[in-house]
This record gives C-alpha cells, sequence and structure tokens, in this order.
C-alpha cells in the first residue's frame, strides 16, 4: 500500500523540518545528508523496510544502517516519526547534548533501532555486509520462516571512497549477498566541496566490476525509487541504487552546495527552506496528519511480525533458535574436559597452534561461531572443528576467506556481532591490527562480541622483519576502553582464554598468539580458571620473595628460567603471569595486593617482561621496577638471534634484576 | 638495444636462481612472486627502468617500488645482477639472517635502490602515487631538463585486494598520473589459494572505472611484454599492466600452486627447478656471461645519468634543485619574527587555527611542501599561504584534495617524502589516524619527514561525540618508535612545532591540534625555542612547591588555572608544558631532574593532565602521583559540557590534588 503522494511529499517534509530545526537547536550537526535523501528515506521507511517500532529487537526485522552517520538526524527523524518509543522528541530538541540518545552519530547502546555505531566513514556500509552474512547463515539453518529479512544500507561519497568500501563491496560481491541493498546518496558534494575536487571515478562501474547490480533513480521522484527499490529487490546480487539527489533538498539558497553539509542553515534560511517546503509547523512540532501517515506505515511490520510470531510459536527449532539470537552459550558448554587432557598431557605448540586445538572444540560444541581469516588460514589456524567455507553456494559453511580485507573483515565481524545468532572471530597477524584498528575501536564502542585471533605477536615471527613485527601494538590495544587483550602463554590459559572471549557478551576480544612453539607453563590439573582474573602467580617464590616476575604471553616461561636462576642465587621469586590486564584491573584489592603487594622496591623489586614497547607497564611495575622489552623497531632473522639480539633472554635478564636488587 | 631472447631468458633464470636457492639457504622466505615475475623483471629492469646502478640517488632515476614486498629475492637479484654496490653475494646468502641487508621485507633504511620498505600490503603502489606526484610537482618547478622520470610498481592481487588500493588509484586515476606504471602480477594465486576463494572482481574493469589505462601482456614472453609496457608509457593516464603469469614459474611440480607462495620449494623441488630451466651454475654463482648480460643492461642508465648531468652542470636552478633534493631547509629559514609578532599580541585561538597561521608564514618561505587534507580543508586548516591546488591541470598547485581517503594521503605523503624535493604535510582528524595507522608507522620505520596535522585532538570537539573523540590516540602515537607526537598549547608553540617537524629530517611528526579556542600560555618574548626541548617549565611555583602539573595542549592553560587556584591555598606549583614527550626523553640528565626532581610524592606531588587516557602517563608522574584523564569513551555534547562530565575542571581537580598532598 502506498500512500498518496502529497502525503509522501509531507512525511518527507516532516524529516526535513526536524533535521534542520535540530542542527539548528543544537548550533552543530549536519542537515544536508537529511533534507537531500528524506524521499527517498520515506519510501524505504515507509513502505519497504520490514520492522515494527513496537519490537525493535525482533529477530527477523529487516536491519537498516546509516552508513553516513554524520547524518543522525535521518534515522532519529524517522525512529520517531515511525513510532518507536525512543527518541522521544524531547530527545531531538536535545539532539547533541549532554544525555540526549540522539548523539552526534548514532550509537547503538543509545537506541532501539540503531543497528551499528555510524560516523567513521565507509564502516556501516561494511557492517552491513556482517549482518548480510548472518542473515544467510542463519537462514541456512532455520530456514525461511524463521529468518528471511534484508539489510538496507544509506551510504554517502565519503562511504564510497574509503579504502574499506573496495574490500567490503569486494567480498559481498564475491559471496553474493543479494539480500543486501545500498542507497548511495549521489549528490556530488563532500566536505571540502564538489566531488570533482578529489574523484574522477565512474562508481556504478566499479560497482559492476565487483559483482554488484546498479541501478540508478531520481532521488526526489518517489516512483521512480519504488520502481528502483523493486529492480533491487529482484537481483540476486547485492544492489547499489545510485539515488541522484541535491544535497540539503529545500534550502531554496543552499541546497545543492557543501554548505549545507555540516553546519545548520540558520534562521532566514530555515524560514526561507519552510516558505519553499510549504511547512508551517512550528519546530518540533508534527502536524498530526503527517505523524498519523507516518504510524500507520507501521502496520506492515506489525503483520509481518504477527504472523512470524504464528511461525515460531510452535517452531521445533525454536529453544535453539531463541538460545542463539539471545546470545547465550549452551548450558553445557564447557572446555574443562578438554583443559583436564592438557594437563594430563602437556604439550610444546605455538599458541596459534592452541588456538586451533581450542578451536577445535568449540567449533564442535557451539554452532554459532563463524570463523575466517583475512588469507592467513595456514598462519592464523583459524579453521578448525571440521567447518567448511561459507559461500555463494553453500550458506552452511562456517568459514569465510576473507582475502586480503583486514579491515573488511574486523567491520563484517562488527556487523555479524551485532545481527546476532552467530559469533565472529577471524584472524591476521597482529600487526595487522594497524589496518583495522579503526573496526577494532568500533567493536569495543559498540560492545560486540567479536573475537580477533591476532597471530605473530612479536618479534618471534622470525625472519619477515620490522614490517610484521608488533612492538607497540599490545599496548596500544590495551589502551582501548571495553576491549580485552589476552596474551596467553601455552594451551592451557589459550583455552581459558578462548572461553572468557566466547563468555563475554558485550566485549571484544583480541587474542595475541606467537608463531613459535611454546612449553606449556600450566600442568597443575587442580588449579583451574585462572586466566580469569586477569593475573595469576604461577609459580611462588622459594627463597624469600626479593622479586616479583611479571610476564605475558610467550614470555612467561622465560620469566620462569629467570625465576629458577635467581632462586639458584638464593633471591626468592614470584612469576605472574599476566594473561589480560583489563581482567586483572577488575580484580577485588584484596586479590591484586596480594600478587603485586604494595611494598617499597627495595623489598620486592618488580620486573615486567613483554616482547614489545615498554611504555607503559610503570603501572605493574612501579616507577622503580624493571621493566624488560623492545623499545625499537625489530630486524630480520630466525626468532631466537632476535630474541637475544634484544636482549630477551635469562643471560641478559637475570643481571640487571641482580643489579637493580644490589644497587 | 634489445638482448636475444635466449640472454633475456638466462638473465631471468639467474633472478629465480637466486631467488629459490635464498629462500632455500634461510628456510624461510616467498620464492613464488620472484620466480613467477623474473621475465616481466628483466624487461623492465633491462631495457625499461632508467637508473643508475652507480649512483643509485641519481635525483632523476626512476623510482621502482616492489609493492609485493614478500617477494624481497626480486629486487635483491635485480639489484645485485644489475651492478649496485649492495647487496654482495655473501649478503644474498644470509638472506633473512641478522645484519644482512637482505632482509624478509625490502627497507628502504638497509639497501640504496630500494625506494621505499614494502610488506604491508597494498601501501608500496600507494606510497609510488606519492612519488609521481613529487615528480610531476618538481617538473613543474624545474622542468623536463632536471625532472622527467617514471614510477614503476610491481604490485600482486595482495596489494590489489586492500581497501588502500582503492584509495591510492582513486587518487592517481583523478590526478591523472600518467608516469605510473603498476605491473600486476596476474598469477591468481593467494596465500589461502586460489583467489577464486576470496574475489569476483573484474580487476581490469575497476581499474578503468577509476581512470586508469588498462593493458595486459603474458608476463612469460618478453616480446609481449615490451609491447604492453610501449603502450602504457603512451598513455596520459596511470596505467595498469596486468601480466598473467604462473606463480613459482619453473618449479616443475609446484609452479601455480599456492605452495610456492610463502615457503621453501625445498631440495628435491630446486633440483628439479634447475633441470626445467636449463639452470646449471651452482647455488649463489652466476655465471659470467649472464653477469655480463645484466651488467651491460646499466649502460643505459649510465648514458641518460651522464646526459643529465650535462643539463644540470650550469643550470641556473641546481642550487635550489640540489637543496630541495637533499632536504635542506633554506638557510634563511626561521619563525623567529613571527613567533615574535605573537609574543607581542598573544590571541585566543584554536591550535588548528594557529597551525594555519604558522603554515601561512610556512607556505611562504619553503616552496618545498605539499598540503593537503582528506576532505577536512576548513576543518584541518591545512590551506595556508596562498597554495593552490595540484591537480591534473595544473602541476604547480602545491594542496591537494585527498578525498576521504586517510590511508591513502599518509602513504601519498610516505612517497613523496621518499621522492625527495618536496615536503608533504596533510590533515584528518586526530581520531582518524586510526584508519592510517599502519602508513603512519610506516614514516616511521622508513625515516620519512611526513606531517601529520591531526586536529579534533580529544573531546574538546564536543557534539561529534566518541567516534570522533580520540581517547587513547594520542598515547597510543606515542608508542611507535620514531615518531614525534606534539601536542602543543598556543599558538607560540605551534609555530615551535611546527619549525622543529621541518627541520627534522628522518622523523615523521604527529601534530595533534584543538578545535576549540586556547588561550596564549606563551607571551614572554626573552624565552623561545621551549618546545624543542619537548617539556619545559612554563610557570614556577611561588610558595614553597609542592606540586608539578604536567599538562599537553588544551590542558596546559587549565594546569595554570588550578595552579592559580593551589597558589591562592598556599601550595606551589610548577606547570610543565610537555610538547612532545620523545623531545623531553632525549634530554640530558641534568634538565630531566631540575624539570622533574626524582623526589619522593610527599615531598612533591606530579599531576599529569591531559584529555585522553592515563595509561601510560605513571612514566612521569611516577607510581605515586597522580592523573587526570579520560579512561572511557567520550560522548556528545558541547565541549564545556564534556570537560565538566569527564572532571577536567580547576574544580574538579584541585581537591583531589589537596587530598593527595594531605594524605
Amino acid at each position: 500500500m502506498s500512500l498518496d503522494t502529497a502525503s509522501m511529499v509531507r512525511m518527507a517534509n516532516a524529516v526535513r523540518a526536524l533535521s534542520m530545526d535540530a542542527v539548528q537547536a543544537a548550533n552543530s550537526g549536519h542537515p544536508g545528508m537529511p533534507m537531500g535523501m528524506a524521499d527517498v528515506a520515506t519510501v524505504l521507511w515507509g513502505e519497504y523496510l520490514k520492522h515494527d517500532p513496537k519490537a525493535p529487537d525482533w529477530a527477523d526485522r529487516d536491519r537498516f544502517v546509516l552508513s553516513a552517520g554524520h547524518g543522525s538526524m535521518l534515522i532519529y527523524s524517522l525512529l520517531h516519526l515511525a513510532g518507536y518509543a525512543a527518541p522521544t522528541m524531547e530527545d531531538i530538541r536535545n539532539f547533541r547534548q549532554l544525555g540526549s540518545p540522539c548523539a552526534g552519530h548514532p550509537e547503538n547502546f543509545l537506541l532501539d533501532g540503531v543497528e551499528c555505531t555510524t560516523g567513521p566513514l565507509g564502516q556501516g556500509l561494511a557492517m552491513a555486509v556482517g549482518m548480510a552474512i548472518a542473515e544467510r547463515s542463519l537462514n541456512a539453518t532455520f530456514g525461511n520462516d524463521l529468518v528471511d529479512h534484508r539489510t538496507w544500507v544509506i551510504a554517502g561519497d565519503g562511504c564510497l571512497m574509503e579504502g574499506i568500501n573496495h574490500e567490503a563491496i569486494g567480498l559481498a560481491g564475491h559471496l553474493k549477498l543479494g539480500r543486501m541493498i545500498v542507497l548511495w546518496d549521489d549528490n556530488n558534494i563532500t566536505i571540502d566541496g564538489s566531488t570533482d575536487l578529489s574523484t574522477s571515478e565512474n562508481i556504478k562501474a566499479r560497482y559492476e566490476a565487483t559483482g554488484w547490480h546498479v541501478v540508478e533513480c531520481d532521488g526526489h521522484d518517489f516512483g521512480d525509487i519504488r520502481r528502483a527499490l523493486d529492480e533491487a529487490l529482484s537481483s540476486e546480487r547485492p544492489s547499489l541504487v545510485a539515488c541522484k539527489t541535491v544535497i540539503g533538498k529545500g534550502s531554496p539558497n543552499k541546497q545543492g552546495t557543501s554548505a549545507t553539509h555540516g553546519a545548520p542553515l540558520g534562521a532566514d534560511e530555515i524560514a526561507a527552506a519552510r516558505a519553499e517546503l510549504g511547512w508551517d509547523a512550528a519546530p518540533f512540532e508534527i502536524p498530526s496528519e503527517v505523524l498519523d501517515d507516518w504510524r500507520s506505515t507501521a502496520q506492515r511490520g506489525a503483520s509481518a511480525r504477527s504472523e512470524w510470531n504464528g511461525r515460531i510459536e510452535n517452531h521445533g527449532d525454536r529453544p535453539e533458535f531463541e538460545r542463539r539470537m539471545a546470545g547465550d552459550l549452551p548450558d553445557d558448554f564447557s572446555l574443562d574436559s578438554y583443559i583436564a587432557s592438557l594437563m594430563a598431557e602437556p604439550q610444546k605448540v605455538a599458541t596459534r597452534k592452541a588456538s586451533e586445538m581450542a578451536l577445535g572444540h568449540i567449533n564442535e560444541m557451539l554452532p554459532e561461531t563463524i570463523g575466517g581469516s583475512a588469507d592467513l588460514t595456514g598462519s592464523n589456524n583459524t579453521k578448525a572443528g571440521g567447518i567448511g567455507p561459507f559461500t555463494a553456494d553453500d550458506r552452511s559453511g562456517r568459514y569465510i576467506y576473507y582475502g586480503i580485507r583486514e579491515f573488511g573483515m574486523a567491520a563484517a565481524m562488527n556487523g555479524m556481532a551485532l545481527h546476532g545468532g552467530v559469533i565472529p572471530y577471524g584472524g591476521t597477524f597482529l600487526v595487522f591490527t594497524d589496518y583495522c584498528r579503526a573496526a577494532i575501536r568500533l567493536s569495543a564502542l559498540q560492545q560486540t562480541r567479536a573475537i580477533y585471533v591476532m597471530t605473530h605477536d612479536s618479534i618471534g615471527l622470525g625472519e619477515d622483519g620490522p614490517t610484521h613485527q608488533p612492538i607497540e601494538h599490545v599496548q596500544s590495544l590495551r589502551m582501548i576502553p571495553n576491549l580485552l587483550v589476552m596474551r596467553p602463554a601455552d594451551t592451557v590459559e589459550t583455552a581459558e582464554c578462548w572461553e572468557i572471549a566466547l563468555r563475554e557478551k558485550t566485549r571484544p576480544t583480541v587474542l595475541a598468539l606467537t608463531r613459535q612453539n611454546l612449553p606449556q607453563v600450566r600442568t597443575d590439573a587442580s588449579v583451574t580458571g585462572q586466566s580469569a582474573k586477569g593475573a595469576y602467580r604461577l609459580k611462588s617464590a622459594e627463597n624469600a620473595r626479593k622479586v616479583i616476575l611479571i610476564a605475558t604471553g610467550s614470555e612467561v616461561h622465560l620469566a620462569l628460567e629467570c625465576a629458577a636462576e635467581l632462586e639458584k642465587q638464593g633471591v626468592g621469586a614470584d612469576v605472574v603471569s599476566m594473561v589480560c590486564t583489563q581482567l586483572f584491573d577488575e580484580q577485588d584489592d584484596a586479590y591484586k595486593a596480594d600478587l603485586l603487594p604494595d611494598v617499597s622496591p627495595s623489598e620486592v623489586l618488580r620486573v615486567s617482561i613483554e616482547a614489545g614497547t615498554t611504555f607503559g607497564w610503570d603501572r605493574y611495575t612501579m616507577t622503580n621496577g624493571l621493566r624488560i622489552g623492545i623499545d625499537r623497531f625489530g630486524a630480520s632473522a630466525p626468532a631466537e638471534d632476535l630474541f637475544a639480539k634484544f636482549g630477551l633472554t635469562v643471560d641478559a635478564i637475570v643481571p640487571q634484576m641482580m643489579n637493580k636488587l644490589n644497587a
């Protein structure tokens, strides 16, 4: 059912009015995009988008992503007009003010109906790829009755110019994600001015070259928009709908220029726009007939949800589907017996291999995992447990060959996690977190359960040299709020870390794993679950304690060897394995004080050992402690030579400690 | 002059033999690419590349970039065979061993003829864009007599799949960089296997859509390679030469498979390859006639250089050209008089504005600067001093509209700096260092003078919210070795920082600048050059010193206000402006001890104030000091409200200090 054109015009103008008024009130924001895309968005939300404002968390809703997140007033307007409980008009009045859910950019944790946080350009569209993957994956398991929805994106020129766009559409085109439709706000304007300033690209040809279906429309002609969307719906390939629009449409003197992009229109121009649009309602008031029209569109989604409720009610898969959408692990999930087997038969393997071993069990027990790697499957050891590839022809696969697309992979993982029903993990070399750091940050901000399997985590990777050797990476990731960074020391800790990461529903995890083999440091089956405390005492001083060695990952066994040498010399030394600093920081004071007692360095010297930057380790060693690490770029050589070169050996470390003790 | 085909075959096989033997000896490395591209590289280096092995730093040489840096044995073989002083055969024997310049990936600081460090995929090609920009820019100034060369790239599927490829070729296509030619090793293989696993893209169509000229050839047919290169030479657009190759060509049982990509072939297969290739020389021995053929190709470049030497000898622009290629600033360059004017008339402006003011002077005095922004020109304040745009039609411009391409911009800046003769600077929001961090790291590793103008450096940007507010960014950048991070507090410090950055020939700089206005804290014209020490005492305690406040950038004036309040309460407080921690760390002990005396906190409390993570500030406050900052994501609201919310006010900070003092 379509509303008549006059109604549609008013509905779209309601979006324009709210957008320009809210930006004006805040004296900050971006009116141009919402005004330019108001007509397209009105058709999409009014007639196509499958959603029910009364049930924003309905599992089978279409996902809508405003990739051009700076145009946030578009989605705030749509949510309000369509009848979501929030934002209220008061929230919109307080656009960009402290405490309003109508933040400068849309935040998934502030409003239902905002499927993901956008603003960092290009990432919304790339997350949508992950949502579309999750949808097809769940569809393969649960069928059309339960899972049958689309992913819609509104994106601007910025989203398309960013490098991640190439990765995202390459992946979507290859995987033939036909239920993903991108509405491109083709307005020829960026912040700096005309797109001619910086690009000469034929975007439609590029999308076609990448396996997409492309259709165009006049973004201000409702009929033409409908025709284009219908064409997009009929394609088996993902679709780009190039919507030719005028930025700031409705602002008589500024429309079509970058002046409308990122600044309020000003009171005079808003008055002129009201006249132009024939909109005479006061700011933040929506005429009742317009609101009624908008609210009437909700019936479509409500009916669909009612039918879906009928289908799921007695569906045999209902408990499993609901468990997965709730993000709960199966009640009987546990790695305890696997860990017990490790205790019984200690193994010297790389932690990347230990991760593969753990994944073998995890992937068998948890059908919701979807793994992958950015073209380093054999190096990241991410394919385990017999899972096969997720492809255009086989949606039942649970392994994604992401290609050489680290950023696209990480963003897709965010999209999958946000969609729900699946738990994504994916790998690359730790040093290449630099390629996807912006997405890892969004994992943390959005509180998604994305698990990053980052191998080759130090100079221990050896010959590939400084471009491939992380130095600052582990510490710099530890700085990102709400991100768990885990650097396990052996098979047992690796398994424990995996279990923690899987149980963290609102925090992403980076697992930093070695290329090189490591001896198993945990063999006491009576002591379990230690990694959950973030740090724990792995070895207690035998002589009177004079030293506490704090190490992570591949340096834990080195710390044990140093401690053994100290004990030989009559110096008692604890060894603390600090698997995850963030989890340790969350422990109670008594636990922390027991592990790292607050006594002067002359009594007990604290020493950190990590094969990376020493920057920031003061917080655990205290100022007068000793920090062993690498504060320069690495080098190309066999790993053993590098550990020697950079002083990460017993012979190099123990004398430094003795000097400090004797000072 | 072309050598006969039999000679060319032997020359190419010399590359193959060295590559497979070196990888075998190291038991580590990537033989597949060098063997697959040996024929193409032999034509390029033997017949096209303008270079003189006896003068690797000849300013008008062609630049050659091995973007697929894992195939490093290709360039080591070529350099050795062509007659460069290094690598020697001994160096090649020691491929990937400690101390050999033949590192796992090519490093520009280890070997002449390696124009840039490659290995992180996609960045080599993107740096080549910058080299091609620098060439055209210098050509516009110095003419064909002095500057008339090309930029050649060998790239693999990985380089083309990375997101940065989209940004790089978009920029190159838009700017019509016709003197850039990319030889794509089109072998259908990635690490994980066939490219079919992860991509369905029509790469040639994508390049054409982006404004490139595309030509194909059989990468194992010398005549066809020549034809393709000749076609590329004749285009005014940048060219992609799709070279159809067989990875590992010459290895009879493994060629054409990913087995040759990243592992030694093994002794048996190497023997089989020797038989296949008819190569019977011992490992690391090159038959003299093959070496003679290779060395004979050097004549072409030697002649060209000799002619060029004739042209420059009495050229009127010679001194200026040589100054610029040496990277020296003009003898009379100084911002002293500008800084004196600031002292005379203090101004309250944002440091991004202060940067624009400084740039106004710099761009007038230094014709070698090339500025730009990733579509935030008006926000980063990077266009100053009357410079106009560098475009396809006007190469005399010195401002680049990079578009929404942060990573591509940073890589292009590296390429420009590596080319020499120009000093690139470019801007985006500080939070988007996450988008280009991998290139910033390569600036540091490669020791390039790239200057990053990163504005909106804290919650002070206000309403845009957490996606746009740096929290961990300043500290995490400070962790990168050889990178200067400067956070100036006012107009004077900003000018000082610019001058330091410009004079640093082998270190890149990140300038972290505010959106919001800041009062000028430096007004004493008798004290100059303070920022060069990294930190300095801006205010001395009036009462007996009990507190040292250490602040940066926008928090320096807050520290001054806190100090004033402390003094009112009878507590003496120094204020240290820590403009650049790295430069401070390099000062002598006496200076450091004077500023931050090593006394117990009960005597003097050290307090850091920075509107970002407190992680790592222990190193300056000591463990028992106080660290004021923000250890969570930001929020959307006017800046003033956010500073209050996050406790960055005099009222919030002073009581914490008093409590600590009275504890």
